[in-house]
């Protein structure tokens, strides 16, 4: 028998297929990374499924490959060996909701908003909110935060346990329901964010947290991007426990008011939202209005109706889509910097000043309050001259960040493209994380040509 | 030249000693685990110190216990295989405050009572507030967490970077000074909580807050124990961000009456704190004195005054002391163990009526908010009956706490009490833990016989 019939024989062929169309789905993600399809996609539909397919790959050293709902940016999904993509839409149960303990057990392949859709009727909600509907695995899979993060922390701060299958197919948890604890090593923290190049998720425990009595969103716009980060540092230090606070800047609202039909004022603007209760938010709110003017606020806007509310935060959210939609044709990177508060200003000031020396289109959109930010750089996939500035602007970008103390990325993972930053972010620190992968993974069958830097499967 | 003197000439001899006195105060902490001199206490100024130190050590396979204010409660500072006492207390520098990024660097051997009075000036101030004025290195190898943990988060939440010396002398950073960060695989989590058994920090930054502009603290007073638990668990699932929720038992308010010379109500009770702005506060305050009032509570009074509100958490702090003081001679044994909010009432209920079965001193006090209960229990030393009955509850109480989904230690840690738990908590996770230990310290020189169970040692 072949791979393939081997592994239908092992799981039953209706949860795999080498069907061309669904090879081709399972290539790519939404990152420009060259896309390379799988030999095989499977479909387990129990944790015994996992394991089986994980020992056929390790006894066969073949590569697997988790993929949750395809909305990585930085090619995490792409099986870029080959192997097995293994796609979890199967496993997307709520396996229990534990309302009075502010948790939630789920499989992997469930989404941020299949999941609060669930929550509402327990006046409960999930905080962890990127742009993309994107599964609680793949979530926990790189870390991934979002605009609520600055008040209640991302993915690595809301999860408990982690049911996980490791390289030789034994099955652990990493955690416990504990909301703290301090027993043993902190395996929850490591498998967070190990892009499935440590072990495979099957069963992920949450926290939840209450839908706040009041909120209030609003928006104030700045003449300059200084202007607005300056700001929104301001804000911050003050220690007011803002729920949201994103960057845009005018090229990102100009390109949302062509896609979405709002008619936001095209200047540097912050979104804000605040959660609470009413004479608090009330009181917290008056004190931000009068920090944001002092630093050259030229307006400050609420958007207390829930529908100009969802409006705006359905803009923030579909930025990423509005800036490619206004540029047919135009391929696309994205950088991710996180650097301390202080040095926000500068790292924003730069990356916006490069984007039109450069010549280049795109766009900053920025998760201010945690002090991470994203440029969109667009280019001609055509033309190698804009390649090369794409490219050479990122680095200068990371460069930027890493000597401000900051990390190359706050929320999207390293996946592909960030590895080449491994070396110069880390030092040796990276050394003690290929061993932790030697350790755990030492046929490397793990989402292989992920995390860690090229060149170092050779040594694996 | 024999250890000492090979030892003194690498760091200086200053650094180093032999004195019976200083051996003798290095033998213990503040648990009843039993005493053992280390064969040398070192006194490192700087990191290279801490380098030469661990190279001598791990050449020669001495092993190396990190000591920072001897205050642990279960014997990680107690060096059970002799060797090197590692005090810190020479490198308890304020590196850097970085107040406009909430940040601040410290040496390990800096107290948080110590690092606090010097944030003061800056309006900032560290949350993490276990009872004995522990060192940040020491907080940090236990993940400890306080009576502020249910609102900030305990020390991993805190934990941005981590200077780390590892076993072969390699020098580390284990994060950045980004506040978020999904680059490479999460050392943070993995060395936060390691107990000296990974890697010595020489360098530890931290995130800050702003203190708050409205503080309020409360305390309200139930018939049974039972029902201060249920008003916790509804005042939690309310999903009002409470800063403080603090159970104290009756018997522990009778010892701290006694000892502090207090007169609060004889009576289970809860103690309150709310961080916010005043109307803000009100609001929360009037929503949970009326949960309270529902779930049976007796009296709810505030302390508003500075003093008053000074005097309330001096005496929960000082719970502990309290409790030994009233029954001079007795030994102490302290459990910890954390469990999801649901199961707290029959977990804390089961406690309760345990310590009165067997006839044993003793007192509950709980960080309830995080699902977080310690039961002291005293016992006279010399009688096998009381030593045995002792162990009996705690064991019971840590059943029926894993069988709850919760933990065995929620911020004290493993150290040598807790390593017979390791295996019924993780099962076959702590096989991995026991291989990152094997290859991050290949000779056993780190810590040797904490966190990982006893028989270990001998696999290493």
């Amino acid at each position: 028998m072949n791979n393939f019939e081997e592994i239908c024989s092992l799981i039953g062929k209706d949860k795999a297929t080498m069907n061309e169309t669904v090879l081709l789905n399972h290539s790519k993600d939404e990152s420009d990374h060259e896309a390379v399809e799988p030999d095989i996609v499977v479909f387990p539909e129990s944790k015994e499924d996992v394991v089986k397919i994980v020992q056929y790959a390790n006894k066969n050293q073949i590569p697997v490959v988790p993929f949750g709902a395809g909305s990585g940016l930085e090619g995490q999904a792409i099986p870029v060996h080959k192997g097995i993509s293994v796609n979890f839409e199967r496993m997307n149960r709520i396996v229990e909701v534990r309302a009075d303990d502010l948790v939630v057990i789920v499989q992997p392949g469930i989404t941020h908003m299949q999941l609060n859709e669930q929550l509402k009727k327990h006046g409960l909600f999930f905080p962890v909110d990127p742009g993309a509907d994107a599964t609680i695995g793949g979530m926990a899979s790189t870390n991934a935060s979002g605009t609520l993060t600055v008040r209640y922390g991302g993915m690595r701060n809301q999860i408990l346990n982690l049911e996980t299958v490791l390289a030789d197919g034994r099955i652990i948890q990493t955690g416990s329901l504990a909301k703290k604890s301090s027993s043993g090593y902190h395996l929850n923290g490591l498998f967070v964010g190990s892009e499935g190049t440590l072990g495979l998720f099957t069963e992920i425990s949450l926290k939840l947290h209450g839908i706040p009595e009041n909120i209030v969103a609003a928006r104030c716009f700045f003449k300059t991007v200084r202007d607005s980060v300056d700001a929104a540092a301001a804000i911050l230090t003050a220690g007011i426990p803002i729920a949201r606070i994103e960057l845009v800047d005018s090229r990102s609202i100009k390109a949302v008011n062509d896609y979405e039909g709002t008619d936001y004022p095209e200047e540097p603007t912050l979104f804000l939202e605040f959660h609470g209760n009413e004479s608090g938010n009330k009181e917290d709110i008056d004190l931000i209005k009068a920090i944001a003017e002092e630093a050259g606020c030229l307006e400050f806007l609420f958007e207390t109706d829930s529908l100009k509310r969802a409006t705006l935060w359905k803009a923030r959210h579909g930025m990423n889509y509005a800036l490619r939609h206004g540029s047919p044709g135009l391929a696309s990177l994205t950088t991710d910097v996180c650097v301390p508060i202080s040095t926000l200003p500068d790292n924003v000031e730069f990356a916006d000043s490069q984007l039109d020396a450069l010549g280049l289109k795109g766009g900053i959109v920025g998760h201010v309050g945690d002090g991470n930010f994203h440029v969109m750089i667009l280019f001609d996939p055509a033309s190698h001259e804009q390649i090369a500035k794409a490219k050479e602007l990122e680095h200068q970008i990371v460069e930027f960040a890493l000597k401000s103390g900051g990390t190359c990325t706050g929320e999207h993972g390293v996946g592909i493209g960030k590895r080449q930053f491994q070396r110069q972010e880390h030092g040796d620190a990276l050394d003690v994380m290929i061993d932790i992968k030697k350790l755990l993974d030492p046929n490397n069958i793990l989402n292989p040509g992920k995390v860690l830097p090229a060149g170092i499967e050779q040594k694996i």
